[in-house]
């Protein structure tokens, strides 16, 4: 064997360790064949709607283990499996809910609901879902991230520490459209956007985001929007942080000044384009594999992995060290790069067996680089060992490896 | 109101006629809030992994009705509700079956599960799943199409005519890659891939299509791969027919020449590449909306729109025609066109409220343009009154529209 031949046979060292066994030890999956069972009910409902395989086990779980509303009864926050995730697209089941606005989801009747366009507009309007599935519509993939994403910097797993962050492709009405036949009156600078929920929850964003990119949005992942993503309607503003994507949208105002709204995180900003970038998610990415609470079975060959993101536009570049920030490789982007949506990388890597720590940092099309916690500790003016940097984090994600294979959280 | 102004609101009647409202005209979209019901065993079950809105009634139906195994017990063809799809993902609940190799879905274990690559290989090699997925991998978004997808071309609405098609992420490592890890042998020619199911269900396809863009797929828009797409593990062989598509993977044969299986459908060919011409999907285009069994309210502005896609890659243009095919006008397409996927298209259009045929045509990134009823009848030598054609039947579709605003398939 040459060279050549044993570094492809090497690639894999468990899978060339196999080499050789026949078809006779492949243990056959299942038995035997049922009529029976192909006409049960349970079928027939397999039928009309699929499910995953009881094998598979992944879920969504509280944050800090609260299963219900905390003392305000307002709060709801459920964190994504991402260390399961595959490609970019979360699944709907599995895409993170985050809410102060009421802690069980409404059941809107869509043919009851309505969107009303009013404020500096030359012509109120309001629509039923109808009336907007026949506008003009555009489908994009785009994230959403909650602003208290990070806010257990400490904890194990990568569901636990980033799992308030979630992408899947979104289809409706660019909202610039709806402002343009509602005609917007000089003077006017803001937006306002309100759901319907029981608190009636609202954020102010800025007009030249409203006219920018957003979209009045009613599917989700090729199906109607889910109930704990705002069925049946959602403002998505891309790249913004998740209080802005308003959720059973049911009114836009547009108005000449900021208003501030109960659970505002102090955005208030006079100046437009300031409050639009405070309001921006900054470049950010983590690792999913290897990430916290995971096991590596033994030194050889792996493919570090995870996900890349910027309310900045495209991911265009990711790097990877594993000698804990002291040289960078530039990682693969394993999907393609679109604006404001999750972006798979991945660096093939040979495991040495000794400890190490890996980091990713995301480089997005303007140029920006994911921050160390150190430079976001400085730019807060914050002491290094304040375990939660203030507003959001989006400082780069140390895991450790173990000489024994264990990954852990490198801040805790 | 100068003229500009009137265009602008005339745009969608409906809406413009609701202008001035207030928001009292709102009815709030439920009820009282309720700690009991957050705390419901219902609600932690949506926790875990979220649900549709109740409201949401889209299901996928069988193929003719048939709910169970036909005279055979081995064929079971469930069509997905493309008329409700948005965007270019299809939701994996949703997502089409068609298999003519057992009518129940195996529930594979998939820590019991492997895959042996052997043949006409240097290193015959087989791979657990924890094995495939350490490997390099790649997400890429890929449509299935059925063979027998239009076999009912008279039947009512889309989900009947053209419900044998969907679109999804799907991550995996690339087949060339372990066919390269295993050392493809001189004389080598086709790939014979195996499934586990009951009856073992194989497919040949070329070498050359196998090194090229084929995956060993174990992730479907996010998470695992659903048991009724191939649970653990699907050979995805992008643009070829659904056939092709090995569900539950279990052995990739390397072969000299083409293997015949027991559902083959006649794609016996020594040539490699007059094979692969014949058991890819041609150039196709559907329009959903309008589409037969829909009805519109009456004049006025509506988006025509519907999905695209070709075996042989990116869609590079769709064309509607609103006069039976006198006339066509290049349609947008609002997502963005990768290599055999759904491509979704729209065109604004005002309806005189007069009779119309409505039709699509895609034109792939080849140049081939999809055919019409006529141009593929001569060319198989058929009367033109047949109702469906032979082979993969690309054939453009023709919409009906009657003066009620009733839609009817133009073929029935």
């Amino acid at each position: 064997m040459d060279s050549k031949k044993r570094n492809r046979r090497a690639f894999l060292k468990s899978g060339a360790a196999l080499a050789g066994l026949t078809a006779g030890g492949i243990r056959p999956a299942f038995g035997q064949s049922s009529m029976a069972e192909a006409m049960s009910p349970k079928n027939k409902e397999l039928i009309a709607y699929g499910e995953r395989s009881k094998y598979v086990k992944s879920i969504r779980i509280p944050v800090n283990g609260r299963m219900s509303p905390d003392m305000y009864g307002l709060t709801f926050h459920v964190l994504t499996p991402l260390q399961d995730q595959f490609g970019i697209i979360t699944p709907s089941s599995l895409f993170y809910v985050a809410t102060h606005r009421g802690s069980y989801v409404p059941e809107i009747n869509p043919s009851e609901h309505r969107l009303m366009i009013h404020g500096m507009v030359e012509r109120p309007l309001i629509f039923t879902m109808d009336e907007l599935k026949r506008m003009p519509f555009v489908s994009r993939i785009h994230f959403v991230e909650c602003q208290g994403n990070r806010a257990a910097p400490q904890n194990t797993t990568v569901q636990e520490t980033h799992g308030l962050a979630s992408c899947a492709e979104w289809t409706g009405v660019p909202l610039s459209l709806l402002l343009k036949e509602a005609g917007v009156k000089n003077g006017a600078a803001w937006v306002v956007a309100e759901g319907a929920e029981e608190v009636k929850g609202s954020s102010t964003i800025p007009l030249a985001k409203a006219m920018d990119d957003c979209l009045v949005a009613y599917g989700m992942n090729g199906e109607a929007i889910r109930p704990q993503q705002g069925f049946p309607l959602r403002l998505l503003v891309p790249g913004f942080e998740g209080i802005y994507q308003i959720k059973y949208l049911r009114r836009i105002k547009v108005v000449e000044q900021y208003y501030m709204t109960y659970d505002d995180y102090g955005h208030i900003n006079a100046d437009a384009r300031a409050a639009a970038l405070a309001e921006q998610i900054g470049p950010k990415s983590v690792i999913t594999f290897p990430s916290g609470g995971q096991q590596l079975s033994g030194p050889g060959f792996y493919e570090i992995n995870g996900l890349a993101w910027s309310g900045g536009g495209e991911v265009r570049k990711v790097e990877i060290s594993t000698d804990n920030g002291q040289h960078w490789k530039e990682a693969e982007l394993r999907t393609p790069s679109y604006r404001m949506a999750f972006t798979r990388f991945a660096l093939p890597w040979t495991w040495d067996g000794k400890e190490c720590v890996l980091m990713s940092r995301c480089i997005d099309e303007l140029g920006t680089v994911q921050p160390t916690r150190q430079q976001v500790g400085k730019f807060w003016g914050d002491p290094e060992d304040r375990p939660r940097v203030r507003g959001n984090d989006n400082s780069v994600m140390p895991w450790k490896i173990l000489s024994d294979g264990s990954v852990h959280n490198g801040l805790a």
